[in-house]
């Protein structure tokens, strides 16, 4: 199952994303999801909402370095133990939405990446219960102000700038992490092309080492690294990550207003 | 004024903290303080509830390395840029709950600090108006996995972990955090001492920087580095932040259940 989040004329709803005969149809469901829920039957078009952020999440853990090739181009190791920072929820905007050029920065770039939903509360989670505290997965663009992220020791600010976490279209609940293509496209060009089996670390690994420290709760999101290919975003540029089996996410860079 | 959270009854209030002819009492506020409040009158004596954080964060945006000797004790230079990292909401913790030894270290330390609470959403402010966006300060445990810390490049877990972000034990919106004493003790024993004129950056400097990248909202919570004399916590310690003006957050370290 598809579900996204969404605005209609001012209220705010969950919806399975389902065909219509015109187009996706959204029905509407009752309640949240990260519990039992039904559908309502009441359907609206895609094309006459605005889609938000599939998840609020409390917080989001990213990974970082987590393809090899990725990590060389940059000229770093793989390291021996995750990198995991954290990107704060005023970061988080959803597909359609702008991303702003932050003015500390010269040099903004695109990081296309799998996101995990979370389902349940959880802590300390035996590899073999991964599954069962995962809601789907969605697309996630871990912007990055390169230059900044150089600069500064720790990543909150190059990482977590206000409009740096796109997250969408919308959660797939029916989808195998284990080898999925990754795709990044700026103005419709080819920038990052990968597949999740590349991963040093797979979903299982990451959320076992996350929650040997922390709590993680229902709606919280985690980044699983960005595959080769990162690269400049531009003012008017129109980015967008494409995961096979899930759909895609596309936004547009503004300059910050 | 002083303004606690806490609990009675299963019920969950702000309240102002006074004096009372048999001890501190809590005058329960209507509303929430992020905004015009009133004081209801109904007084419960202090000791009869359970102090929660002081605040709700939605993040939580810490500072390293901002005092010089404290920078040099640990072998790092002052940094040319502040090292901002953030603590999730799920590390949050109030004064009398315990701190949890994580399962993934052998060098828990703590980190007194002075915390800046927000009472305004606001982005990119001007030095001269950071004192409109503060509501008030609180001490802070910025409890550390040092042993994580130098092995995880990012701080995540080391800093992150369930129950490593003490606060409290109240905020108090009386208070010039231009030269307070800062000070921990340890089982009664004193560990860290410091002033907060001492720090590399000021409260107004941090605040530029940090809301220069994103945005801070009501509740969010600034962390302004800790003094020099970190050292190790034990199971079973008893571990005290005391701030001049403020008062004492005190926390017990426990095995992680």
């Amino acid at each position: 199952m598809r579900i996204a989040r969404f605005s209609i004329d001012g209220n705010v709803a969950f919806g399975a994303v389902e065909e219509g005969p015109d187009g996706l149809l959204l029905d509407i469901i009752k309640g949240i999801p990260y519990a039992d829920f039904e559908l309502s039957g009441t359907k609206v078009p895609l094309s006459k909402v605005r889609l938000l952020p599939p998840v609020l999440p409390n917080k989001v853990v990213a990974i970082g370095r987590n393809y090899a090739e990725h990590a060389a181009e940059l000229g770093n190791e793989v390291p021996e133990v995750p990198v995991a920072f954290f990107k704060p929820t005023t970061s988080v905007i959803g597909s359609g939405d702008s991303i702003e050029y932050p003015s500390f920065s010269e040099e903004l770039h695109h990081e296309a990446e799998l996101a995990v939903v979370i389902g349940r509360m959880c802590r300390e989670v035996p590899r073999e219960r991964v599954k069962d505290v995962v809601l789907g997965y969605t697309c996630a663009n871990d912007v990055t102000a390169r230059d900044a992220q150089r600069r500064e020791k720790q990543w909150a600010r190059a990482k977590g700038f206000d409009t740096s976490c796109p997250l969408g279209p919308w959660i797939e609940t029916d989808f195998d992490p284990a080898d999925a293509v990754v795709q990044c496209t700026v103005n419709g060009e080819q920038r990052q092309l990968g597949r999740t089996s590349e991963m040093v670390r797979s979903v299982e690994d990451l959320i076992v080492h996350i929650t040997e420290a922390m709590t993680l709760l229902p709606g919280d999101v985690v980044l699983t690294g960005t595959p080769a290919g990162v690269g400049p975003l531009n003012v008017g540029d129109e980015v967008a990550v494409t995961i096979e089996g899930i759909g895609t996410l596309t936004n547009k860079v503004i300059k910050r207003g």
